[in-house]
């Protein structure tokens, strides 16, 4: 017995006005079809299947690069819903269970959901997801219930003043049985007006062979589908400001919470404070106690208890942060580990580095990483002292309690204690800079003169 | 025939609390008095005639520096609309037609709206553009209609209740032919409380000797005039919005649409991406399929299809980027041409300069492209590779395939496929780092001992 | 005869979920405590005292940080409001005049108000400050009035329905002679359900031996208390929009004024143009007609007229900049004054320094003004040229109308008119550069292989 999920993600939303398939939009850094995936891992399901058509192979990636695991299935032609989930029969053929049936581009639904549909399997064959709407103008189909039991979908447009009174409404999704669904969808047909086979007929051809059905309610706000750019948007923002309150709820400091932007996995401690205009991509941890200075961008990246970034910080994927570490401002830290209290306060660039305990680097450093073909390793004891405006020609080694002097170049190795310098000395010319300005501005005169 | 547009553009607006004209505030970039201009010349105006007063000088270089065939008269005291057009008769002498009478501090009239005050010409002398607002309170004056005839112009304090209790709204713009405008103006006189010469009294004068009139309507929103700061803020709000729905509709992605701020041209291609907390400057052309990461600040660029930028990346004017270049972190450009596939990855100033195809430019390089008197440029060829903080001393050529290394000074020109070094050797000395720290906490300990 | 003020500052704030006091989170920079200090010091208080107990060791440094003669008492134990007030008894034994008894947590109420009820005490022996809320559900206790006699306080839990739909509320904050006030809460009792004294009792217990009580209504925001980090937040964002409110009307252009964060203390000038996205820390003052271009951020500076600052700019603490002076993009200037005129265009740290007038600090100066241990000061004269990519090795002083050459990096003072130069002559190696490429490219090529 397990859980399966089917979301079907084969339309291509042309009212989105894109190249792009509808289900890779983003929301808070994730695709519209791994927010959908998202809420069917949240409730343990087993195996999911993504029915993929326009634009299958970059949604294929997408799933797959989300979950390994997932399974994708083409729908060749788009032919409705019904014959959507029925792509994903041969994917399920051995397994026994509940279903899923959901949408790529539905992002919202919450697992609590989810499992009230579960539940309700104990009691009914067929479980529709259905949400209440005060408004007999909407053009949902509308949920035909006997007290428990559905008896029947209808669609608006077919629907008597009567039946359009009814607030219930059709989301869509459905949990049955897995073989159970298959068997109801192989008898749906595709004799109406747009010729499309049509999942919620199930329902009818269920009761028709003894199967009873019911719904769940929820949120009209968790079916939100999203259809332009302007519907993503206005998703977007109810994503980012739920995101918000959560996180004041679990005590971390906004100043400005809707100026902070979150990705979907954005995990944040307790009293770290978050100045107003900062970014999150995907996959950033954040202690608490941290602080993340104003106008600061940060993705992929770990940042421990009692560290301080920004203003002005850019921490990219693999930036690791031990504990009170500083970074401050126009710093770019990426594929590195900083050691706990090391500092690179200004204007530098540490890629593929590891830095160690204590140890400053001063302003202007850079790791020279790429030698145009090969990306290499720059590697920095503890308690060192980089002087500013040092560069370090990686693969490199400096050694624990090493400096080097501001403004070398650092091909080799410098040995623990020791001291590097490549610096020609400092020549003063009196009257030089005066005599040249002169110069110059003579030429400048000359040039106006001559115009 | 031609049609002309004349702006009143003479008031100080003294509720902006400002040193500076009203209609030099700006909207998304653009003064006041521009957006006025460029909704006549959306419907092909052909002559723009703007009456300054206040600030006249100032005013004259904007509206010239946005269209030079524009005329700029003064309007030597302030004594009323009808004053102030009349100043623009010597320049439309010759002028035969109809001709706009609009305002510099009403910049959201739509093209739209003023086409169909030309329509309206067709059947009548003068057409007054007017609005609907179902507040018998409001202080704007009342239009008197007859059928599609407007008979009279009653301003509010004038008006009765029952003239007050009429929706439609006086704008104050006014379509009619040029000479004939300027025969009735002619006859306007300022007998009345403030002593001005009211531009509506051209209705009543025009009708008394035969002239028909008429009334077109537009939304409240495009005779929206600015006085204070606070509305200049809020309409730099609307006029924000009404671009990023725009973009939206264009297929622009926004994930935070609310966070980007356009400028009154900004030209953005299908499937771009606009991060969050990006600011547009005037005269940018973003193509399709780009990508501008958050904390990013252009103006007067061209960005090319499939190209990256940011975050925090900043391009100045005359920067023109082509294909599938790459613009990273804390990265300036100005005045310079990256050619296709080329990057400038972190924490570097371009200026001055061209790039050539798939150049690499190293983190911490600069072009240093002002002596203190002139400024030089740097040309830096195809496949080139630019070491970390390489100075590029302009005038002076990189060649293709040409390399720097590390923190080279270059000051002369680099041939083809040839690299230039200028680095003093690295210099280890043992153990002197450490003794050093020593020594400077040995002092630092005595120093607090005497304190 | 003078006015005293006592904080009550002592509850940890449980439901913001910090190990913070509450009365330590921050609006506009400044811990809620100061912003009721702030109110008290509006109306010339000569003597706070601050009743501390949560974390009181913190907020005490809050409180004579902020300033220096304020008194901290300990409430040791949390008794209630009337036993938190007499805690300041001691602190205030010799003093005569007025008292308010406020909350460190009610961050709004305005010296207009304060000023109210010391008007009130003219009248009335205690002056209870109320606000008007007109739904009989809110949980406030009412203020029970016969004319402009307050007869009595009803808890909420104990009010009867008709107490109930009285509309005028108490805020908890209370004037009345500071000698009057101790003797009456030395009679408040803690028999009731919780066992605490309450203030509020005073009023009672006061007119049972004859004095008078009356209120004083202010704004139900006024009063508000910020319990949660939501409650916070939407504070946070209302003193935002007053303060952005407050600057359009003192002249002060915002383009999009939500994007601008200020302090509770920033100071800015008549047409000073503060572009979109710009954060202000505390303590900075910005004179007429400077421009804060947009994406900078400044804390604890001065900025003169006519400077202009940023993109990307950050003036930290001791940044003092004269008229006319540009700080450019990806610039950092701390504890440092740079003189009438001078220039830091691009990607600098100009930190411990003076910078004289009209000097140009070059792209990628640094001021090295660290050593491991001691902080040292650079010193640039007037009419300087500091090439790109200067290395200032403090202590280190650069002479009048000097200039360094780029890459220099300088140790020793340059006297005036003089020019430093320190470089390694280029070398150009024909061919290399191909030719080192070629060889990369081979080894990653035989590395293919081997995978």
């Amino acid at each position: 017995m397990s859980i399966s999920h089917i979301i079907l993600a084969a339309g291509m939303g042309t009212r989105m006005n894109s190249d792009m398939p509808k289900v890779l939009h983003k929301i808070a850094g994730a695709p519209l079809v791994v927010h959908a995936m998202k809420s069917g891992e949240a409730v343990g399901v087993d195996k999911s299947v993504v029915v993929v058509g326009h634009g299958g192979e970059a949604v294929s990636k997408a799933v797959t690069d989300w979950n390994p695991d997932a399974t994708v299935v083409t729908q060749e032609e788009q032919l409705g819903t019904g014959h959507a989930a029925l792509q994903a029969r041969a994917a399920l053929a051995d397994v026994t269970g509940d279903v899923f049936v959901a949408f790529g581009d539905t992002p919202f639904i919450r697992p609590e959901t989810l499992e009230k549909m579960l539940d309700a399997r104990k009691t009914h064959d067929i479980v529709v997801l259905g949400f209440d709407v005060f408004d007999p103008t909407v053009r949902y189909g509308r949920l035909i219930m006997e007290g428990d039991d559905l008896t029947g979908i209808v669609e608006f447009k077919d629907a008597s003043d009567e039946q359009r009174a009814i607030s219930l409404c059709n989301s869509g999704v459905i949990c049955a049985d897995v073989q159970v669904l298959f068997e109801l969808l192989d008898q749906v047909g595709n004799e109406n007006a747009s010729g499309e086979y049509y999942l919620p007929d199930i329902v009818a051809i269920g009761r028709a062979v003894g199967k009873t059905a019911t719904v769940v309610r929820c949120d009209e706000a968790e079916t939100l589908g999203v259809n332009t750019r302007a519907e993503l948007a206005r998703a977007e923002q109810m994503f980012q400001n739920a995101m918000r309150a959560e996180a004041l709820d679990n005590g971390v400091t906004l100043y400005a919470p809707d100026t902070v932007i979150f990705a979907h996995d954005t995990v944040i401690g307790r009293d770290a404070v978050i100045e107003p205009n900062v970014v999150f991509g995907p996959n950033v941890t954040i202690e608490s106690g941290v602080t993340v200075r104003a106008f600061s961008h940060l993705e992929g990246c770990h940042v421990s208890r009692g560290a301080t970034v920004g203003p002005f910080a850019r921490l990219r994927p693999g930036a690791e942060l031990a504990e009170d570490v500083h970074i401050g401002n126009f710093v770019e830290i990426k594929n590195a580990t900083i050691d706990e209290g090391a500092k690179v306060n200004h204007l530098s660039y540490i890629g593929d580095a590891s830095v160690g305990k204590a140890t400053n680097i001063g302003a202007g450093t850079i790791t020279c990483n790429y030698d145009g073909v090969f990306k290499h390793k720059t590697t920095i004891g503890a308690n060192a002292f980089i002087g500013s405006n040092t560069m370090l020609v990686a693969p490199v080694t400096v050694g624990h309690r090493a400096m080097t002097a501001t403004g070398t170049v650092v091909t080799k190795d410098i040995e623990n204690d020791a001291m590097a310098i490549g610096r020609t000395k400092q020549e003063n010319k009196p009257g030089f800079a005066t005599k040249m300005f002169e110069m110059l501005k003579a030429k400048k005169a000359k040039q106006a003169k001559g115009a």
